[in-house]
């Protein structure tokens, strides 16, 4: 055997039939080597595709170098009876090519036709239904498992169903998350990562990946302004993850000896953030064993920003009774108010009492790309570590959060166990790329591809246009309703991301006087709005109290798919809805 | 406007053409439309598309009833120029439908061939390049990102690129994670997952998905055999997370008030679990402010299974130092040596000293649905929780893990912060669907689909006949090498899960007296053949040491599409590769 090339290992598997199969050969090609070798297996597979008449391939001049290696074989769409295939007629079954390849572009063809209605205004956003109305059974759609196998049709039809009774994210009429939209080379970034089915923990299994991921952190930490020796980070499942870290991080710094000798070892140690931020600091803190009673809130300005000179005094109060104030989050960009914390005024005293400062731009952190609003994270440089989830502002398919970590090294301190079967030391490469012991997970999936890709086709000028765009629509939401007659504006100032909070008071409540009746009528307004456009599926906005604030509506707009007339869409249908409650 | 009915909104968006469209219209169909209302935006386009005669919408009579209602448009891949197309172009761009459909089309047509050559065994596992290699460029396909956008036919080649220089997990002579194959319906299932680009936290936006998770963790609870007034559970990112689910929920049985109070407010806690356990006991005891010194590391015997009596002494020696005992770690298929320790006996003493008992399955509890192997985990059903990972020995694509709770209402004890922007109380449909505020997750990626249509499509009994087929491949293994020449195993025993271990002696070594010199010489040859191997592509198999054994090649069979012929093939090269060593 040679020693530079994979060979077939002898006799050919009865069982594979493409053990036949030269490299790089077109089925055409392959089909006379079938022919020539007199195999009686080659001719009968080769029979069997010419009387199916269905793999005729076809070679096509390219223009980009690059694609001159790659001839590769066309697979036409045919009509195909599923009803009698099954998934063990798929490859790697004996003759699975065709019905693979047919079976896939199926999907194809109803992931496409989903494609197309999803930015069709006239489709609805969501086919409603309740919990008991799925469990029951729809027609033809049974959701629960069995012990045999359903016919590939069968499939098909679960395939078009799940995507009947979901939810269109990608509606120019969808705004209920932060997350919407339906980035289509995104997309196409996703098919391959799930194509290539890999893992993220070793360069043995994800080269091209973990370099990506490598050079798209340090794009990232660029923007953020920290200088060339500085900088670590990793993708993570989400945010809430990502703040995780930053808290571990931020403990392994002060009181390393906690990973060994648990939070014991340790005074009591406290963080600080704001009243308006993200919930995944509690969940972060009763996870991490510092305990939510722990988690010291910060007062904000009627903006919902945090007030500097509370987190001072909060500081040295905690101080006064012998805790241990270790880590501050500035929120750039809260969940429902939008609102950016002055993280210069905060790294300031951070600095000054030598605590930990973390920038949660989970939403907001995608404005630093902008040159128009960038200067609303202005001091993020001074922080430690950052949240900043492409998967929402920038409009990256779900999931993409990355955790950027300053100082170089805690990451992989705080979190390596050094397994042996995965971290071999005695690899044939340079194994510092085997960057999957900075991770809490041990698999981790691959999220940055998408994110790469998406980047490459747009540049960074197209996430600066996307994200300028955005804002400027919430401009003109916040423009249109603030002095129209039954809206009310939950704070009086222009949104500082793509948040507008306001309330709608229909006809019947405008009149009455303010007081508690008022209130607790206009408490049910938003969810009984809100409920009739699900049941319509006309269009989806969030709503949600805030302290002592009812029931207000959260608009948020990331979807590039939205235009002004949507905005004026959904104002129109709270109006209309809210018309006679 | 009609209640029922979404509307347009009013004039139609200048900047979004697929406004004027009818519901469920063919493109020809609305061209006739477009003509006859006469608009000039609507004919503009019409002639667009018909000038570039590539929108033959084809209609077909389907037999299967649910289909009847989905007329689609089937997209015709043609011959598309793509070096003057951008991102820009797509949807939701103006007259971006044509366009986006070609563009995925080619994606679709990149992503076929290459699932065809991951099943042609002439083709290479992977084309192996260093860091610096890549990180250099290599021709055509250039890592860095830029400002300005790329056009879309390079954005083709990247695809092209990245699949090239990447590492084919599905290839029949893939064997070097627990994770390998590619399943088509798995893979179908995420392309789907991905294009509806939703989020589990809430039933909400994903009510499909919600319901899915619920039925098939009913059914894995089931097949672990707790009763139907038992079980809750989530799917997380990965085995490692499961893992850190199950201990921050077993504090959180014993000690409550760690949520509030912090670790502070229990005493020393520590954990119990194999030597031969996943690393991710440890990340989550430091993770979780345990510390990793608190997780004690059970003996095991000479097939890597715990000594039962080893934990009872080591739970009175704890005992007697004054800490408590909360958590015992049973393996059920450990990562390298694949052992099962003996859960029964396990129990016995978790409920002798009211410990909390988890199984790790991570990797062998797929073997619970097979009634030939299910045995190995006698007495899974008393534990108090089981991480389960579809993704490894079922063949689910990336990432799919479940952890699973004996007792309900734990996971939402542990973890809910009741965010009110999510978990709204006053919604229309019945709350107790948003199972989002179990997780410690906010965002959660939807990791059910593809394993739910795997489970259609194979049935139950599809997964079965998988795992036999992958043990009895790890059989044959085993007993063509146990007396062959080179070869030694680690421990002299059938296999009790996918994985052979052992020692291949090229013929140099053969002849040395046992020692230190022979230990030595042998530690090398297990990384020089698999750098070799890497280095021609030809197969791929995982190595290390363990305690005092030197490294040894672990081989691991969860590829359904690995046969006997790619089982010769791996010793064959071992066996080539290593024979001047």
């Amino acid at each position: 055997m040679a020693a530079s090339a994979p060979s077939t290992g002898g006799e050919p598997d009865p069982n594979n039939s493409t053990n036949l199969r030269p490299p790089g050969s077109s089925y055409d090609a392959w089909c006379g080597v079938a022919h020539g070798c007199t195999r009686k297996l080659g001719m009968k597979i080769c029979g069997f595709l010419q009387k199916n008449n269905s793999l005729e391939s076809s070679f096509r001049e390219r223009s980009a170098k690059t694609l001159l290696d790659h001839q590769e074989t066309r697979f036409r769409h045919t009509e195909t009876d599923f009803s009698n295939l099954y998934a063990r007629d798929l490859l790697p079954a004996k003759n699975g090519e065709e019905a693979t390849m047919q079976f896939l572009l199926e999907v194809v063809d109803i992931l496409t036709n989903y494609i197309r209605k999803t930015f069709d205004r006239s489709t609805k956003v969501l086919d409603f239904h309740h919990p008991h109305q799925l469990l029951e059974g729809m027609e033809g759609f049974n959701l629960e498992l069995s012990d045999q196998p359903e016919s590939l049709e069968q499939i098909l039809v679960d395939c078009r169903d799940t995507l009947k009774y979901g939810v269109r994210t990608g509606h120019p009429r969808f705004f209920n998350q932060l997350s919407t939209g339906l980035d289509i080379v995104g997309l196409a970034g996703e098919w391959l990562t799930s194509t290539a089915n890999t893992n993220m923990f070793t360069y043995e299994i994800a080269p091209v990946f973990v370099l990506m991921e490598q050079l798209t952190l340090r794009k990232m930490m660029d923007i953020v302004g920290w200088r060339d020796d500085e900088g670590d980070g990793i993708f993570s499942p989400g945010g809430a993850i990502s703040n995780m870290y930053s808290v571990m991080v931020a403990r392994y710094k002060y009181f390393p000896e906690v990973k060994t000798k648990g939070m014991c070892a340790a005074p009591r140690l406290v963080l600080f953030t704001s009243e308006h931020s993200h919930y995944s600091f509690k969940k972060a803190s009763a996870a991490l064993g510092f305990g939510t009673d722990n988690v010291i809130l910060l007062n904000t300005d009627d903006k919902g920003r945090v007030i500097a000179a509370d987190l001072e005094a909060k500081v040295i109060a905690a101080k006064q009774k012998g805790y241990v104030p270790i880590y501050v989050n500035a929120t750039a960009g809260t969940t429902v108010y939008g609102a950016f914390d002055p993280i210069n005024e905060i790294a300031d005293i951070c600095e000054k009492y030598n605590i930990w400062l973390h920038v949660d731009g989970a939403w907001g952190g995608s404005l630093l790309m902008s040159r128009k609003h960038r200067h609303k994270l202005s001091g993020v440089e001074r922080a430690n570590s950052v949240t900043w989830n492409p998967h929402k502002m920038m409009g990256v398919p779900l999931q993409c959060s990355a955790i950027l970590v300053r100082e170089r090294g805690l990451l992989e301190g705080c979190n390596s166990m050094c397994a042996g079967y995965l971290f071999q030391p005695d690899k044939q490469y340079d194994v510092t790329y085997d960057t999957g012991d900075k991770a809490i997970q041990c698999g981790r999936h691959v999220d940055i591809f998408k994110f790469w890709l998406m980047w490459k086709a747009k540049g960074t000028i197209g996430f600066e246009q996307h994200i300028d765009k955005c804002l400027d629509l919430a401009a003109y939401l916040y423009n249109k309703i603030k002095n129209r007659d039954g809206y009310k504006m939950v704070y009086d100032a222009e949104p500082q991301h793509t948040n507008v909070c306001f309330w709608f008071f229909p006809p019947s409540l405008r009149g009455l006087p303010d007081g508690k009746d008022k209130r607790e009528r206009l408490h049910k307004v938003a969810p009984k709005i809100k409920a009739m456009m699900m049941e319509s599926g006309s269009t989806m906005v969030g709503y949600q109290p805030q302290g002592d604030k009812v029931n207000f509506f959260r608009m948020v707009i990331s979807n590039h798919a939205a235009t002004r007339s949507d905005i004026d869409f959904l104002t129109d249908e709270i109006e209309r809805l809210g018309q006679d409650l």
